[in-house]
């Protein structure tokens, strides 16, 4: 026995003169083996320094005590958040975080669909992106619980805010400052079409300026990923296009307002004096960029799954009558990039 | 059999008629079991429809197949980057990523101590703290190998930045603008003291302006954890205490320079033309915000820490006389937050 290597169950068998399946019946508290026995395995385990793996209890007990979590972008605010948040729950509840990095949907695809043969985890909480129906099936036959954590479903319990409240917090916002004239920057994933978040907040958009008798102006649209580079290129566009600047912008998300107020500030217009600017998020850098924001807690939501996880695997008591999602609230944070439009 | 449990090992060895450690011994290709057997075994495994757990399976190689990537924020930044590069390549080679958070000194000292017994990981990599003589040594007796990424240390192999020269640069691009009256915000964490990266950068700092003949004025430098907020109230308080404002503030960090730029905005300083102001990190919303920064790319250090990972664990081959440790490459990123002084 070197440093080197810890010794294994086989060698605690050898020792105490057992079969191995004994060694580990005796280990773990099974029943069928003698108490002379058990006292002869638990010496030499002992005598050897022999620690039981909690893979090998974990084994015996059909659970795994890992939870994975998978994530399009591990990198980017909204994601490090998350899991940072549901690091915390269940780090606390001794469960261990196996982070999934995945990229497109073709990816997720196959990821999910190998998970199962794989059986390491208990659950499986997905970041921000769907599942479809044939790997939920498959997840659920070997009996690993879904959370959706970031984004809605009907077919397992999720967190998320709602989209559409959130667009129309920051759309009434500048409606009611007097803006008719709004831009509008739209976040989406080339990866996950179909997903709630960029037609919620669009649709939020459509609703404000329809109550208000205005049609919206194709000119003042675009639809760009999660970038803050493209998103000033797009702010770009819209001022290159557009006959009239807008009044306002109305961007789905900080990161992507980060990228306007860049693009307005090179291009010389004030803001909010000459444009005013709108996000999604509370980024912690909002704060210091004086962006208007609609503000969501992303790393309480992130606590919530992890606490969904529990509630999945009988770890943790639901309220009485809670419904199977939570859906994390929103709240308007003023700041200086917003402001009547001039008359 | 109902689809909320899957069949374990014990299904099989009963379906077969053989014993647990027969069963296991058959699906795991090992020793002392007969074809005859062997073809039972696979026969009731494939009529359960069971799946070999990579759990067992590893138990009997001795082998984990996971890394712990242990990092003290996940939700910031630079940790987000480096968890990412470090998915990346491990992934690619098939190891799992357990992701541990870790909050200070003593929690870390905790986990570390606590890790060996659970006996999970065939490597640690601990990102940006650093890890004590008796850790290292517990770490070490049960095989699991460390690799330091983000920070530097001499008993296991390490990716960092050389903090000096990346101050250095930053330093030598302020000096050779003219500029002589130079605040720093130094980052430091209260949580980390005697880690490299702060006093690396404060020494380039000192030995920039020796070099001048200009001695450090106290009443510029301040020391704030790493929080953009807390760095624009260490650039304010600087601006109420020193008589006369700096010509160009050195922060330790983009984050930290956020912070100060949204500081003298708001007190009217213009950037570059009233103070400069530069960075280190190129930070994704350097380039939004105009700063000129020392860039790192972290997620290729974390993909080299990847690497070191498979190396120590006999995966990959190292270079012939590599060194222990990989020395990431900085560069100035010239951008329009810095100027000659006023003359």
């Amino acid at each position: 026995m070197n440093s080197q290597t810890a010794p294994s169950l086989a060698d605690v068998a050898r020792h105490a003169g057992v079969s191995l399946s004994t060694a580990s019946r005796a280990l773990n508290d099974a029943y069928g083996v003698s108490a002379v026995t058990r006292a002869r395995v638990l010496e030499s385990a002992s005598a050897l320094d022999f620690v039981v793996s909690p893979d090998a209890r974990r084994l015996a007990s059909g659970t795994t005590g890992r939870v994975a979590v998978v994530v399009p972008h591990i990198e980017r605010w909204f994601f490090g958040q998350m899991v940072s948040g549901i690091e915390r729950v269940l780090s606390e509840a001794d469960f261990d975080i196996l982070l999934y990095h995945v990229d497109d949907a073709e990816d997720r695809r196959e990821f999910l669909a190998r998970l199962p043969a794989r059986r390491k985890v208990d659950a499986v909480v997905v970041v921000a992106f769907p599942v479809g129906e044939a790997e939920r099936e498959r997840l659920e036959l070997i009996g690993a619980k879904i959370i959706a954590a970031g984004g809605q479903s009907a077919s397992y319990p999720y967190v998320c805010i709602d989209d559409v409240n959130a667009g129309r917090l920051a759309m009434d916002h500048l409606t009611s400052l007097g803006h008719r004239r709004i831009a509008m920057i739209a976040g989406s994933d080339p990866d996950q079409p179909g997903w709630p978040a960029t037609p919620g907040r669009s649709r939020a958009y459509e609703s404000a300026l329809e109550a208000l008798g205005v049609s919206p102006d194709p000119a003042l649209v675009r639809d760009v990923d999660w970038n803050p580079v493209n998103a000033g290129k797009a702010m770009a566009d819209i001022l290159d296009a557009a006959g009239e600047p807008p009044t306002a912008v109305y961007a789905h998300g900080d990161e992507l307002a980060f990228g306007v107020l860049h693009t307005l500030r090179h291009r010389g217009y004030r803001v909010p004096e000459d444009i005013s600017v709108i996000g999604i998020d509370n980024h912690p850098l909002a704060e210091l960029l004086d962006l208007t924001t609609v503000a969501q807690d992303v790393g309480e939501q992130g606590a919530a799954a992890a606490r969904l996880v529990l509630q999945a695997l009988g770890r943790a008591q639901a309220e009485p009558g809670a419904a199977p999602g939570v859906v994390a609230p929103v709240h308007l944070v003023e700041r200086a990039s917003t402001a009547p439009p001039r008359s």
